[in-house]
């Protein structure tokens, strides 16, 4: 067995570690036998030197059997024979800005008949949380007890909670060094992080939703498909069915972007009422969102993992459908409900935090719009007061943007950018600089237009 | 002004770091307002990136204010105008196997008039260490106050000591840390660690050992001149006098390794009594050991900066005439009675610690010896209890080796590769192991010996 340094020194050097060595730093930091301070000299020791894949796997292993994992009423899936055995399935996001897909995604999946069990993370970064977004309606408990947990999903067919002590300690541990040691962004690191909360809740199915670009933490393409394939492989090793698809995040998804915002955006689509378009001349308003089409190809996906449709037309038809006739609205309520929030805001958003003020961020130049620092939204959002700079502030739902101009769009000198939801004039005009800087505009059309959806992986 | 993380981001990402973002840094971490798991992160991204030189003087800096910057007694060199005025100068080596230098240079240089006060450290990883080798003469004290300390250097004209508290504390924190995050092979660190001390003691003068080899924290002849080349620029930043002689660590240096043994092998070379030559057939017993030529180079250079020789000839024949009058061993024994010690082992060595058992290791088979793992050596030093394994570890003074053979030694199968003083069995034979497997031998004669001395840099 080696000393800390010498498994760190190792590592440093180049070397692989033995699932020994990786299981006894792991096990160590958690119990807090081993300082912190030699955790962060490994975890930038993997920064540089990467892992293989078994060593990401050890690494996974090490940091689910660090706590809990989940048992369904059912079984594991190998064990359930009859037809009618329920399928477990969740969707995870690398994070975005305007990413709001599973708040549509698990009432709409589960009202399709699948159980979506999802274990959601707050805003890290620019990027929005789940979770937040879900407080923004009033009442709305994400902390509840795993046998809460279990026994909502069972009872709604969804339910959408936090992090608990139970599920993965080690992450929850190691992910708060990593924030504050500049050691987030290293690829072995994220995909035991992701895939250890997933595999300890025990899922049958998962789709990944790994995102590129300005917005993402992912910058490059190429990035983003080496983490998506290093997941999807996890995955595959622990008998799961996953898949993932890259998605576009160099622009902000959808037409809302902040808390109560982004909740609207959804209801209003689970309501027929928003097709997620913007009314702008640039694009027809017959097309579906590209919310609205990221949203549908992820949860055409784990239709498919169900076994509920042959292919993904099959299944986008059945989505469709659950969103017209309003089940996948009315799911939405009951989770709400059962999770101790407002379930009105289904029928009347106003119901939502509203903000005080209203108005646009407009265009310094004409011309096209060329490219979008996508994630100096996110921090707009948060100078408005809707997200965190240090972990202790407290959130206003209330604020943030809508009808982004988006890539490749016209726009003229004094037209809107986006509009602007604010509280604050001193914090409304700092996040209305930092939008007008994150444009690019030029006098050329935009020749051509970024794939949504680049590829499917697994 | 950034936040911790994104300093250390920022070094991860290769840039460099600002002297305010350094500064910020090495203060909070020696106050403790910064925790140890973001320095330690920092260290490790250091080690990956590298400092650029006005990094690497920035860093130095902020580690020398950390503490206090000795003043002695005649002012600083630039405010003295008298021919008379004290020259103070120190010699530095990065470490080695059987590196007893300092124990000669220090009273040798002083009995020519040089103030030299000497700051050293102990036993590090396979490298012995001075104030180890020191405490093996009874009552010898080397942790004195700062006051002490100049009052010794003044009337006796040299005084080694350990690192106090006044000097350099952020040095001394973060040496502990590097040791057990596996960030101490790397080079701005080193620099800054070295430097950072030796220029809070203030003297005029520095010359540096810096040795490469199979026993030295630099395996290569260009990561040693490397090393020594920044250590160099640094100190003429700073306005002292300084140069590094680049030696060679691929065997142990001199006749005697462990610390009552080296003690004993230095005061017999000052009591003439021995050349620091083996009685062996292989070199010519008339010529000066390795041990002698490495300490007359070096204390040469440091008569030469205060000004006391117009060349290298002339300082080594005032040397040599210190050494044969008595008057090196004079000076030793005085600093020996001013720091507590019986300095009635300066006329015998039979006071010294003394082992029980003495054993020849044999060769296993006959030969050459092409090389040697001259970091096993220092290793079985500590198997024996000659060194520590944790910091905590008591020193036997006693037990080490005597008359290694060298690279290019013919030797015949059950002949002795070194002669081991021991107390204890289960650990003598842990080491004559680990002795054995140092050693390669084959049947050809070496050609080429490698250079004991390779460069003067600066």
């Amino acid at each position: 067995m080696l000393l800390p340094a010498q498994i760190i020194q190792k590592k440093r050097d180049g070397n692989a570690l033995t699932e020994e060595e990786i299981r006894f730093f792991i096990n160590g930091f958690t119990s807090g036998e081993l300082p912190e301070y030699q955790m962060s000299a490994l975890a930038m020791a993997i920064c540089f030197q990467g892992m293989n894949f078994d060593e990401t796997m050890w690494l996974t292993r090490a940091m689910i059997e660090s706590g809990k994992v989940v048992e369904w009423k059912h079984g594991a899936l190998g064990q359930r024979t009859l037809p009618t055995a329920s399928f477990y399935a969740d969707k995870h996001s690398t994070g975005g800005i305007g990413d709001k897909t599973s708040l549509i995604i698990a009432p709409l999946v589960a009202a399709c008949g699948v159980k979506v069990p999802m274990i959601s993370g707050r805003g890290l970064g620019p990027t929005g949380g789940t979770l937040d977004k879900l407080e923004s309606i009033d009442g709305f408990n994400v902390n509840l007890s795993l046998d809460v947990f279990q026994g909502i999903t069972e009872a709604v067919g969804c339910c959408m909670i936090g992090q608990t002590a139970q599920i993965a300690p080690a992450d929850k541990k190691l992910y708060a060094l990593r924030d504050v040691t500049a050691t987030v962004s290293c690829l072995p690191l994220i995909v035991a992080s992701i895939m250890c909360k997933k595999l300890a809740e025990n899922v049958d199915g998962l789709v990944l939703d790994v995102k590129w670009g300005s917005g993402a933490f992912m910058r490059t393409r190429e990035a983003s498909a080496d983490l998506a394939k290093a997941m999807v492989e996890v995955g595959k090793r622990y008998g799961k069915k996953v898949c993932a698809l890259q998605t576009d995040m160099n622009q902000p998804l959808g037409q809302q972007i902040g808390n109560a915002l982004e909740v609207r955006e959804c209801i209003e689509i689970m309501q027929g009422v928003a097709t997620g378009n913007a009314d702008s001349q640039s694009r027809p308003t017959t097309a579906p969102s590209d919310l609205l089409e990221v949203t549908l190809a992820l949860s055409a996906e784990m239709l498919l993992m169900a076994g509920l449709a042959k292919n993904v037309a099959d299944a986008t038809q059945m989505l469709q459908k659950k969103l017209a006739s309003g089940d996948a609205l009315r799911k939405f309520a009951e989770m709400i409900e059962a999770q101790g929030g407002d379930a009105r805001v289904c029928e009347d958003v106003k119901r939502l935090p509203i903000a005080q003020h209203v108005r646009p961020i407009t265009a310094p130049k004409s011309g096209f719009v060329q490219s979008i620092e996508c994630d100096q939204i996110g921090y707009a959002v948060i100078a408005l007061g809707g997200g965190r700079k240090v972990a202790a502030d407290k959130i206003d739902f209330a604020v943030g943007f809508e009808h982004p101009k988006k890539i490749g769009d016209a726009v003229n000198a004094g037209e809107p950018l986006m509009v602007m939801h604010y509280n604050d004039e001193a914090r409304a005009a700092e996040a209305e600089g930092t939008v007008q800087h994150a444009y690019r505009i030029e006098g050329k059309p935009v020749a051509t237009r970024l794939p949504l959806i680049v590829q499917k992986i697994g």
